[in-house]
């Protein structure tokens, strides 16, 4: 398969060529692409070094799939282009997903839908049938928990608050949190009232939460917490599920957690519910809190949990009947939010391309 | 008013000191009691030095007002000596608050049964009817938001995701996530395989988020979840009130925060609900979030925001609508957990005995 990147330098693209590499995706030809200031800068792959190209008119000829990790604006030029040169599009940004002939994606929820369009054939498809989707990262962890949930008892309401990391707002704001953070406690404004000049976010995020991921919409909520509302219910087929979601950014550097509340249709318990999560493709169970473990969002194994950074499941725990509503569900979920809330999903998508 | 503190050496002792001064409480007599370990330590208090005694049997005599910051093991103890000496004991430990003949107080909630008691004389009470208590700090901060939403709309579930700071676990817990935090970055364990050493938490707390505060109980919920709910509910008066809560440490210095969903049993907006909210003593509203004005726990002020800690307020913002149920509203409530989450809420109770 002949392969185009768009947005290669960036947090998700990097990790999306590592992906590409770790799951042996059958690249002939890797293209990648950034914006012009970045134009011959080289990118790593499977050990060959490779100057990224700018976007210009044409440049998608040959491409069968083209990945797009860019910014909504490079993706709402640039990506039906992509498609009317005759490639796959498989785009992270939040311009298309919502649109009716678009489909929206995460394999292990409504994959299905992808293979009847892949069934077709991609010649057989207009343009806009070839642009797929992957949801904003705090929609994919959450919807893949919440699946076997409604498959099996039912969806009535959902209430979730969200504990998102630096990396969802790219590598600077990840450079940002380690640079604050030495200056905040060389300054001693973790105890003192000392300002910290803040850019990623809107207030300093060192030692501090913040309310506040995304553009300020309707009705006081953020561009975040609307996108996982309306995702959340595209994606499972439920166009009027009801669902609350507050946003919150903290200071970590990798994975997002999510305290999800669920009333069910009909009555299940925690074990029926535990049962059910394991068996989930992509979720990995870790609810143990009597010996400590239960999801984290750390890099490698902090004895005894593995920690969820870098890893591609989805790591669900603290699984709870909710005793202040009938049929009530407590989980806490936490996944990687540049692999499987980003370049993990997307490839999966490109897979079941692959496959066919 | 002759005064004893003990435990005026941990994190909630030396607040409870530096407030007292603030707040010029009547104190003729500071006693200030460790443990026999500290006991000689030297503690400040109005540019005093007072050595620090232990607990001995009569030591409480003559004593008017007796705080106890201290564990629930020395409450268990001590507390029922002090009470029995003549004083008013205020303990912030858990161990007599659900006892159905002592107080639970949080004065701007429930301080009318404080002024009934009080009203009758110390002296003409028994040992337990002195004995007053403050609940766990997760608990006052989210009860001073629920009262005024109780108070006009009445409160029909509710729904709480915490994220509190180290200080809730004592100094050697905050100071253990700075030398963590500079660990971390020097040995790159926020983005490699990389263990870091815990003690205080059950897991590393530098850039990192445990689902787990306190011990694991029934149900698989935590003793800070399961005081959440039965706390409030006799705070408020309201026995069986439906609540659910999750509580996360997350790695900040001062302060938690807290998402709180609530439906109440009669329709309100987000407007109305901010209006009483304002209203309400002790309640600071900080919901312009188009001006990037919501609360957030660190200390002095991040233009244009004041933050939480070291302040005495519970600070509200974040007010929406919560559309997925009838009656649904979203509450971001932040509040220095030392101060109104223990030592100045203590006060506060103290104030009161004063006044009469």
């Amino acid at each position: 398969m002949k392969v185009a990147v768009v947005g290669a330098t960036g947090a998700v693209g990097k990790q999306l060529l590592k992906i590409l590499v770790e799951r042996k995706f059958p690249v002939t030809e890797l293209v990648p692409f950034a914006s012009v200031r970045s134009e011959g800068k080289l990118v790593e792959f499977g050990g060959k070094s490779i100057p990224c190209k700018s976007l210009t008119p044409g440049c998608f000829a040959g491409i069968e799939i083209a990945f797009f990790d860019a910014s909504d604006a490079v993706s709402k030029t640039w990506a039906p282009h992509a498609a009317e040169s005759g490639a796959w599009v498989i785009d992270n940004s939040a311009t298309f997903r919502l649109d009716e002939d678009v489909l929206l994606l995460v394999p292990e929820v409504n994959g299905e839908l992808l293979a009847e369009r892949v069934a077709k054939g991609r010649n057989n498809l207009s343009p806009r049938e070839r642009i797929l989707t992957g949801p904003n990262c705090s929609t994919v962890q959450m919807v893949v928990a919440l699946k076997p949930i409604r498959d099996l008892w039912g969806l009535k309401r959902v209430v979730v608050s969200t504990y998102q990391s630096t990396s969802g707002a790219g590598a600077a704001a990840m450079e940002e949190l380690v640079l604050q953070t030495e200056k905040t406690l060389k300054t001693k404004a973790h105890s003192e009232d000392q300002s910290v000049e803040a850019n990623a976010f809107a207030h300093r995020i060192s030692f501090n939460c913040i309310p506040h991921i995304g553009g300020m919409k309707e009705d006081g909520y953020t561009s975040e917490e609307l996108k996982m509302v309306a995702e959340s219910r595209k994606l499972l087929g439920l166009p009027t599920l009801p669902l609350s979601a507050t946003a919150v950014r903290v200071p970590t550097f990798a994975c997002h957690g999510e305290s999800i509340n669920i009333e069910t249709e009909r009555p299940v318990s925690a074990s029926e519910a535990r049962e059910a999560l394991k068996a989930q493709k992509g979720i990995i169970l870790q609810d143990e809190p009597g010996q400590k473990i239960y999801p984290m969002g750390m890099p490698g194994t902090q004895s005894p949990v593995e920690g969820a950074a870098g890893r591609d499941a989805v790591y669900v725990g603290r699984v709870r009947q909710d005793f202040s509503v009938e049929n009530g569900l407590n989980l806490w979920v936490v996944s990687d939010n540049l692999r499987k809330g980003a370049a993990l999903n997307a490839i999966q998508i490109g897979e079941m391309l692959v496959q066919q």
